[in-house]
């Protein structure tokens, strides 16, 4: 018998009955994976044979640690400053990326971050930046680390070097509807991260009908595995629940997400934003061992946007160059008045995808000017006749099926909704 | 987003999440795994989804029907005789069907069989046959349908245009640890023989530590599922669970069981092999509507005999050719005096499979010479110093290793063990 074969059976079969895989089975079957010696219908088979019957910690402790063993680690302890980072598992309109580096550097601890494209209806960190005339995603592991030394912030494109297993992997449960399973979620992310070398980071689960994770129980769960795996790997890891059931903000898209970062930078900017930018900071400067500093007077001082204008300039953006903006734009007006009572999500997602903001495939492009302006909130109160969405693309025939995610999506009422935390919880 | 793709991932979707798959998605992923539109990594994702959470009773006849669809099927309703098959599910010196074929003819009922070659530690008629000098089991569909009026009886393998969903998803779940899934067991089963045409089936489902069903709870699952896709499709269909924790009279192996065989159609041989061939002979025969005929009386009158000489014949083989020889021959001795209490069929099967009876991958041939005789059946009295088993090769190097399967498959004790029913139970 083909021995590598048999071996993949035997591992897929312990875990189809519902055993531990054993650390050497878990080591194996993951070099073996990205070597090409386990098939993908193998490891797909493998794949929802974990998301059926779960996985104990300390395998996906072990999974994870035969990720990161895939590929290259990145060492910043020879930098003058801490390093602290953040991970998001995705939502709509989640920009905080864009103001949230530069003000923890503004702080004194130094950010790498590695961000990726979005696909589906949550949008990209990277296809958000590449809206700036100019910047450019691709750093070398040594123009990365200058920059981290002179700017103290960068977010750039994860290169191939960085547990390749996790990569190969991903495009396959995308595909093997495999993607919703807790250890390979967390092993994900957590991996990569690890393998970044960050010295402390927090993550943000998002919950609700917007993120991967709509309900807390399972949120908590992914948080906790995701704490547990970073705290073992000798990371200060903390992990904030917040609420993904409305979106974040009041744009969703790339160039117009860019500009509410700005504003953000500026001192201004929508509320939700601006509290969720200090909460994720204020984690990872205590992760850091700067909790002396207060991240609001860094916003409201000026000199985080003076970091984000040296960030992008590092990487031959101009910050100070007009935005892209859509060729076409369609409103929404408000058929009554009254209290805007719900917004979903998920809704918002889909439209501002529709309209051209995300991508379908890996390999299709962004519009930079595409997206979706909500005029309120929830809470916010609407007039008959007012605009309370403006829809943008360059291509109008994508007007209608953006027009049918939204529909249901939102509610006006007579009374305003009950509010509902941002920040649901922490942990770790 | 690709469409088929995305089709794919959903039919994933509802299985992984415990729904019942409709009608359209069944033919939909059966017809586009075919067309290679479906990947085999989702197709197997899609096995591992079905083997955890199960199919109802609609879906594996939906399932079934979908396979049957992509192929060819065979029809012999113009033929002078009604027509009757057998399935076995596999067990160690399972030569049933080569007395079982020629017998029926005999009575009167057309045996129609499409057979298959052995992979791993149950034989195949197949390779069984080809043991005989020059037997050809590769037959056109005319050759088969002349034979059939002429003889009564044809065992040949089974062509491509048969089930090819089938061929594709069997490959596919041996790989993938998918094979113990009983929704697909029997719709492999049962779309290759309701494609046949056959107008009466009768299963001979085993149970035991030589069979794939070790417990008769799932052995009467699988049966039962088996019998009401048979029924549904208009094919009168029977099972038996016949026991598989001891093998099959007296040897395993390919050239040895056609000489076993041979001794049954004399009207000798092995009690068990002579029971369960009578047994599945009467089903097949009250399926075809002929159960006004005994077939023991055709085994002792040499009619049955006369069917498997011009059976042979007609596949250009040479029934009184004297059998292949294997080269090399080790003797286990009984180590002492007493009864024989125990002999695994697992044990058995495994050490024919290493001496080279059977075959590791599809493409390996097999020694037709190769195999194990053992010289006493449980409850029968053993001396010391008397051989207990044979051992056949060509290859010396191979019998260590089937030694070692021997090892603990056997015991000699003092008092003869209770006796177990070779027919278990009868479903239908």
């Amino acid at each position: 018998m083909n021995r590598p074969l048999h071996d993949a059976v035997e591992v897929i079969l312990a875990k189809r009955d519902g055993l531990e895989l054993s650390d050497s089975q878990i080591d194996w079957v993951v070099d073996a994976y990205t070597r090409g010696e386990v098939a993908d219908e193998q490891m797909s088979a493998l794949a929802m044979a974990i998301l059926l019957n779960g996985m104990e910690r300390h395998e996906i402790t072990r999974w994870t640690a035969a990720m990161i063993a895939s590929g290259e680690r990145m060492d910043f302890s020879s930098l003058s400053r801490p390093t602290a980072d953040k991970h998001s598992t995705g939502g709509v309109g989640d920009k905080i990326t864009l103001p949230l580096a530069p003000l923890v550097a503004a702080c004194g601890v130094a950010v790498p971050q590695l961000s990726g494209r979005g696909l589906g209806h949550t949008g990209g960190t990277l296809d958000k930046l590449e809206s700036i005339p100019g910047w450019r995603a691709a750093l070398t592991n040594d123009e990365m680390m200058a920059q981290l030394e002179s700017v103290g912030a960068v977010i750039c494109a994860a290169g191939d070097g960085l547990a390749p297993a996790d990569k190969k992997l991903y495009a396959l449960r995308d595909v093997t509807g495999t993607v919703e399973a807790i250890p390979l979620i967390a092993s994900s992310i957590m991996s990569k991260k690890i393998a970044e070398g960050t010295g402390a980071l927090v993550l943000d689960v998002k919950v609700g009908s917007g993120a991967f994770m709509k309900d807390v129980t399972r949120a908590r769960e992914l948080a906790e595995v995701m704490v547990a795996l970073g705290t073992d790997a000798g990371v200060r890891t903390t992990a904030l629940l917040t609420d993904m059931s409305v979106p974040l903000g009041l744009t969703a898209g790339n160039a117009i997400e860019v500009a509410e970062s700005v504003e953000v930078l500026a001192g201004g900017g929508p509320a939700d934003v601006v509290e969720l930018t200090v909460a994720l900071a204020r984690e990872m400067l205590a992760g850091a061992g700067r909790d002396d500093v207060d991240p609001a007077d860094k916003l409201a001082d000026g000199s985080a946007m003076d970091v984000w204008k040296a960030m992008v300039r590092a990487q031959d953006g101009d910050p100070d160059a007009a935005l892209p903006v859509a060729r076409e734009s369609h409103v929404v007006i408000a058929p009554i008045s009254g209290v805007l009572t719900r917004l979903d999500a998920m809704a918002v997602g889909l439209a501002a995808w529709r309209l051209g903001a995300g991508r379908a495939r890996k390999e299709d492009p962004v519009q930079a000017g595409a997206g979706v302006v909500w005029h309120a909130r929830p809470g916010d109160a609407v007039t008959a006749g007012s605009p309370l969405f403006t829809l943008l693309t360059d291509e109008p025939a994508r007007f209608d099926r953006a027009l049918a995610s939204l529909d249901g999506g939102w509610e006006i009422g007579p009374d305003a909704p009950v509010a509902s935390p941002l920040v649901i919880d922490r942990v770790g």
